[in-house]
C-alpha cells in the first residue's frame, strides 16, 4: 500500500530535524534499502549506505536550525523547501533547498534529490 | 552549451506569466520538441503537443495571476514554488505547487513535473 500524506510528511519532518540536530545515523535510518542521494541535482547520485553515512556524516557535529517551509506531497513523492541555519559563532550561514523525495510503502525514502547552488548559501 | 542560470529563470518567470495570462500556445512555445509533462506527479505524463495544448488550453480562458514565490536552479535543472490564484467572480481559487523542470541548451523546457494534490487548492 503506498505511503500516506501523513506518513511522508512525518518522514520529510523528522528528516529536517535528523539532519539539523541528530546524527548521521538518525538520517540515513531514515532511508530504505538502496535509497539514492542526487545532493545538488547534476552531481553524481550516492547509492550505498557508506556514502550516504559519509555525506550526512560531514553536516553532523554542525550546530543547526532546520524548518520546513512548504510541503507539497504528490502521490509516493513529495517536494518541499526547507531552511538549515548553521551557526558559525560570528557568523550564521543558512541555505533553504527544494528536495524532491520519493518514498517506499512503509514512509521510508527511496530517493533524494536536492536542488540549490552556491547563489543559495546565504551568510549573514 | 547548457543555459545559464539567468536562462532558467526567464523562461521560469514566462511560464508563470504565460500560464496565467498567456494562450495555450504562448505556453507551449516555452517547450522543447518532445518535452513531458507529469502535472501532477504520479499521474501518466503527456508526451506530445497536442496533449500539452489541450493541457493548457483548459486554463486559458481563466482569470489568473501568477507569482513566482521560490526558484531554485541545478545545473540544467529546477524546482520552483509558484502560487497561481483564480478570479473565479465571487471566490478566488489559489493552488501554489512546486514544479520541477529539466531544460535544453536553449533553456526550453524538457520536461515538467508538479508536485501538489487537492488539499493543496485553496478558495477564499
Amino acid at each position: 500500500m503506498a505511503p500516506s500524506a501523513e506518513d511522508i510528511r512525518k518522514t520529510v519532518e523528522r528528516y529536517i530535524e535528523a539532519v539539523a540536530t541528530g546524527t548521521a545515523d538518525d538520517v540515513v535510518a531514515l532511508y530504505a534499502e538502496g535509497a539514492t542521494v542526487e545532493d545538488p541535482v547534476g552531481t553524481e547520485p550516492r547509492t550505498s549506505v557508506e556514502s550516504l553515512r559519509e555525506f550526512y556524516g560531514v553536516i553532523e557535529p554542525l550546530k543547526q536550525t532546520g524548518e520546513l517551509l512548504t510541503l507539497k506531497i504528490a502521490g509516493n513523492s513529495a517536494a518541499f523547501h526547507f531552511s538549515l541555519v548553521t551557526d558559525l559563532g560570528e557568523q550564521k550561514l543558512e541555505i533553504a533547498p527544494i528536495d524532491v523525495m520519493t518514498f517506499d510503502d512503509d514512509g521510508k525514502i527511496t530517493s533524494m534529490r536536492a536542488f540549490w547552488s552556491q547563489e543559495d548559501m546565504i551568510t549573514s
